[in-house]
């Protein structure tokens, strides 16, 4: 029987649901009020009569009809592919998802279908989805089929993705367990997309610094290099917000000991100097305890049966590991001025040479085995570590490896070792499907254009991320790795170009803050995602159902990232409507392609029509109390408006209070209204 | 308990067993006698003490130990591996295992370890191995991890491979079984190797045609095209034994009729005609089975719960299945002079864009399931279509692309689309260790140089394949397959000597054929794989533990096969002994890396001291009556010997009445001595 949770929100049940699942360890609740306050919902377009479901021992497999024209966007981060449809998905978290099977770092048991619904199975396990991959037999006969004598010849043509006539079946096979909660979320793909993130409790306000930019530092720097290079970055007034350190800040790693090494001999010190000069610091760390961390006694009969790297796997799904593992952190580190950390390796190995990760059938305290804890480690973990935050009243925005179901409002980012440059690309269209953020990070490039072309992508992601963790010096000094570990630098003028180019990018971040932030605001309010492939804006569009090159940032913006390999040249798909070029001066009609040409540091930039675009004046540093010199662009004639989110951008009283809300509109005869922002701390408006 | 069934042989067991397992349909009975005849087994190094199995809703997870020294070798066809120490493997049927997981066209849930023992888990299930990945928790301590502060800055150093030195573990997980049999296998890995083999029930004794050259027609062929072409071959005196047709013989493909096109309109005649020029005729299928196949209708009952390409999968598992399958090819190709089968697709795809292939939830009327089936289809495949041959009486090799446990006995050598040059050659060590064939088959390449480079290999496979089904022109005639399209052939000259690098690559074989043929026998009687890595002959010497580039080729020859990659050059290592080049001018010290340069045609190969050699006169076909003009070719000075056997070649009477053995030898005052071969039919000695 189907059951209504909410405006547009079910759940279908059968036989004896599992003691851990995404839903009994959910991160936040939903927001039932947000939820409550969405415009009635569209009818669900599945009946309970559509199921079937069996419980062997096998598992719980469970089918429910999927038509032929139907497509698929979900499961989480997916760099392999973006429509899933005839395909088979294997939710297994993967630190090497080098093949399009489903399994990612962040592989989520959460689908959206054009045929107006979302569908979360509530589990832990390697639950596998068989998208319209399969016939019933005897649905065939000699009359449905088509071809006859066989005419492909290459192994390309054999066994390319043949979209069939017939009525299939979605099929999910759920192992192990004995029964299954499905939750379904009724309306379109973005709809569905807002109601699964609001059921997950809202998207996440990061801290405004978490959307400047970030820069993780060489590993084997000492105390006085890292500050070094921060002090250096100001001088290049390069507009960087954050600074990661990488695994020699620990006194052991790999596994962990959440001590500072002897290279960080005055971390305190270092700590108050990198705020002095309005830096964020933010730790690499993975959750395999070593022996020798003071963390390690306390949490062995807390842990998992097996370690990793010789450390101990504490067992986050048991409150008490949370508490410990939580508790060191924030006084030790966060109560020190850590703004955030790096949750490293919390996915899980098959394809390494080295194998990392505890066998699925390893036992933990909780009561969970080894497969559950796999798909459930990145977001425990995330959620252990959020914990110091909330209890110090300070928002985070972080880094993680692995994420899964009902993630959306954990404020951390996600990444990757794989550095394909479309799939990266890629990825920022499929995250969103299941509410979940990522970011391109850009750590090493082929050449200047290659480095340019990457951070133009990135600027456009959740998370602005330089991650030099093997170059002593900034890329833009020297972008290939060995020169600069040599510290042979780039000749003056093209290093003088490639900085001026560098920053250029790294400021346009900072322009579209107050722009950034709001759409997070929204994320929070709505469900609505910050960035987002075109087909959750324009499905009726069905140009747009394959598009996963280009995507939107906030309300209004379609970003078209040029790669290396596009050679300065690229099509790009403009779905129906009128747009303009970012600078106002080109409108081009929708519901066509459009080849763009790029020099290396530009990226195309479309708007929508009828936008208002604040934009800042460029900053360098983002202090205590940011302060943005604003200007709206305004592009079409109609009606317009945009909203600025503003409060104090750090803490968590929005929570309780809100957010003041700045309305900038354009009425129909063409006139722009300023709001008054004469409360404003963070905003004014440039004469 | 470990329960003793033969001389080195012993089994234990927990809970219930699964009713569907290897050993439930192994394809022949143990060859007791032969395993009797063994010298006495060495102990088996492990106790029933030594095993730990915990059986849950999981399935079954048992442990044993497994030394910081140890190495494994085995798991089937491994193209990405060769020593699985500390990785984990997963026996999971894949058609196109791209990444290093364990998956294979040919998984095989079996493995040797140097600790002196061969351990199968008899199961159809994806069961997985982790073979010392683990410690256990609170095996570490401060004291004996070594690394101290981070200092590998790179993903390659990080992820490395890395052996610990604590005693780990092997431990298997059996998914969904509720008990399991283990069979262990004791002596060191030949001898374990061996005793699988003829617990298997010996090695495959193929039809002598079958170890001839094999040449598959392009798939667009008719009936006129491929006399021509046989024809043709003729002409150019190449050794050609056995013509293979693709999927344009069935009057439709994908999914299968097994009937004869329109293209084929006379193909009795078109058989008779290519046995009157001396060719055996292989027909490619897969087991799916088109709603307009005359099989359809009679195996709709005796099918699995989904369609494959809009065709039927057999249950295979049901006799009554077989029955049908068999008794139909039986009648109308094998009894109508059909010689064998390739038997493709019945691997599984996860990574295909189709995804083509049933859920692993899929029901078949047997009982087993799809997962089950997915391991399974190979072998039962194999056994369903060896039937109507052994009804015939006669033997046949032919082709399979997948396989598993217990398939020693059955006449099928494994392929892939993969292609990899290096890949392959591995493929053609790590097959030995699981009683596997293996071909690296030649289907397309760069030039000249790399298709001679892969022909070298490819004669010293089990199965000496040139796989044109993309090509109507023979690639010694035009290499580029849009040229060959085309028609447009090579220019004369350098056509002419193409041709001629390739018949007397091709030429060697069949000079190699009663050396080759008397290995098998060997096999057969023995279980010693007719071409096996160094190491399962020189296991006392490590260096041969890591060599995957270099093989034996029965007894005597050692097989240093170059790719175009390495550009007419490489290092080999000679085991521990003494070596001879293959013209006898060269005598080498072994224990030591050689480096050897090799010409486009010539491929480097090195005899073992006091080594007999029989070497036939080229021949171009191979008549009902084969004849070998021999010389033996005489390595070393001590006492030697060599055994050549022979038979009717081609019926199944050796299973009742042996082999003739005529033993060449030479004595200790270095003359040898010829047996009287007056009673043969196949073999007379040269002036």
């Amino acid at each position: 029987m189907l059951q209504n949770l909410a405006n547009g929100i079910w759940k279908i049940s059968w036989g004896e649901p599992e003691i851990h699942t995404p839903l009994q360890h959910r991160p936040m609740p939903p927001a039932a009020e947000k939820l409550q306050a969405l415009p009635a919902a569209p009818p669900l377009p599945l009946q309970a009569a559509d199921f079937d479901c069996q419980i062997n021992r096998r598992g719980v497999t469970i089918r429910l009809p999927m038509g032929p024209t139907e497509d698929i966007y979900g499961f989480g981060l997916q760099l392999l592919s973006f429509n899933h449809a005839g395909k088979k998905r294997h939710i297994k978290v993967n630190s090497d998802p080098r093949i399009d099977t489903g399994e990612s770092h962040a592989p989520v048991p959460f689908y959206l279908s054009t045929a107006g619904y979302g569908l979360l199975v509530d589990s832990y396990r390697y639950v596998t989805f068989y998208m319209g991959t399969s016939t019933d037999r005897g649905a065939s006969s000699a009359e449905t089929a088509v071809n006859q004598q066989h005419q492909e010849f290459s192994e390309d043509a054999l066994y390319a993705l043949k979209r069939s006539k017939e009525i299939r079946h979605v099929i999910i096979e759920i192992p192990v367990a004995q029964g299954a909660d499905l939750y379904l979320f009724a309306g379109n793909l973005q709809q569905a997309v807002c109601r699964y993130n609001l059921f997950s409790g809202g998207g996440v306000v990061p801290p405004l610094w978490g959307l400047g930019n970030w820069y993780r530092v060489y590993g084997g720097s000492d105390q006085t290099q890292v500050l070094n290079l921060a002090r250096q970055l100001r001088d290049e007034a390069m507009p960087i917000t954050v600074l990661g350190l990488e695994p020699g800040w620990h006194s052991h790693s790999y596994s962990c000991t959440y001590e500072w090494s002897d290279l960080f001999p005055q971390p305190e010190r270092m700590i108050q100097q990198l705020t002095a000069e309005n830096y964020q610091l933010n730790l690499w760390e993975h959750a395999y305890v070593y022996p020798a961390s003071p963390l390690y006694s306390a949490l062995k009969e807390h842990s998992g049966s097996y370690e990793v790297w010789h450390g101990l796997v504490p067992d986050f799904a048991d409150p008490l590991a949370r508490q410990i593992f939580a508790d060191y952190h924030k006084t030790h580190l966060v109560d020190a001025g850590i703004a955030g950390f790096k949750l490293d390796e919390c996915d899980n190995s098959d394809n390494n040479p080295s194998n990392w990760g505890f066998p699925d059938s390893a036992a933990f305290p909780s009561g969970m085995d080894g497969e559950q804890m796999h798909n459930a480690l990145g977001q425990l973990y995330q959620m252990t570590l959020l914990q110091p935050f909330v209890q110090a009243k300070r928002r985070t925005l972080s880094q993680v490896r692995s994420s899964g179901a009902l993630a959306t409002g954990l404020p951390y980012v996600l990444y990757s070792d794989l550095y394909d440059h479309k799939e990266f690309i890629r990825g920022l269209c499929t995250a969103a499907f299941s509410g979940l953020l990522w970011t391109p990070e850009v750590r090493s490039c082929q050449d200047a254009e290659d480095l340019l072309r990457r951070l133009e992508t990135v600027i456009f992601s959740p998370l602005a991320l330089l991650n030099c963790w093997r170059i002593p010096n900034p890329p833009w000094q020297q972008y290939d790795i060995d020169l600069n570990l040599q510290h042979k630098l780039l000749a003056k003028a093209p290093r003088q170009a490639l900085t001026a180019a560098v920053r250029k990018i790294l400021q346009l971040r900072l322009r579209l803050l107050p722009y950034l932030y709001s759409a997070f605001v929204d994320y929070y309010l709505s469900g609505r995602p910050p960035i987002r492939p075109l087909v959750l804006d324009f499905e009726t569009d069905p140009e747009t159902h394959s598009i996963d090159d280009a995507f939107m940032f906030g309300p209004s913006l379609l970003v078209c990232p040029l790669t290396k390999a596009d050679q300065g040249r690229r099509k790009v798909y403009l779905p129906v409507g009128t747009w303009y070029s970012f600078d106002g001066a080109e409108r081009y009609d929708g519901g066509q392609w459009l080849q763009v040409t790029a020099a290396a540091d530009e990226i195309p930039l479309f708007v929508r029509d009828n936008t208002l675009l604040p934009l800042a004046q460029p900053v360098t540093q983002l202090t205590d109390q940011p302060s943005f010199l604003l200007t709206v662009q305004s592009y079409g004639q109609g009606p317009a408006s945009c909203v600025l989110y503003e409060d104090d951008f750090v803490s968590l009283d929005y929570q309780q209070q809100g957010f003041k809300a700045y309305t900038v509109s354009r009425t129909a005869d063409g006139s722009v209204h300023y709001p008054d922002l004469g409360a404003s701390h963070a905003y004014s408006w440039q004469a």
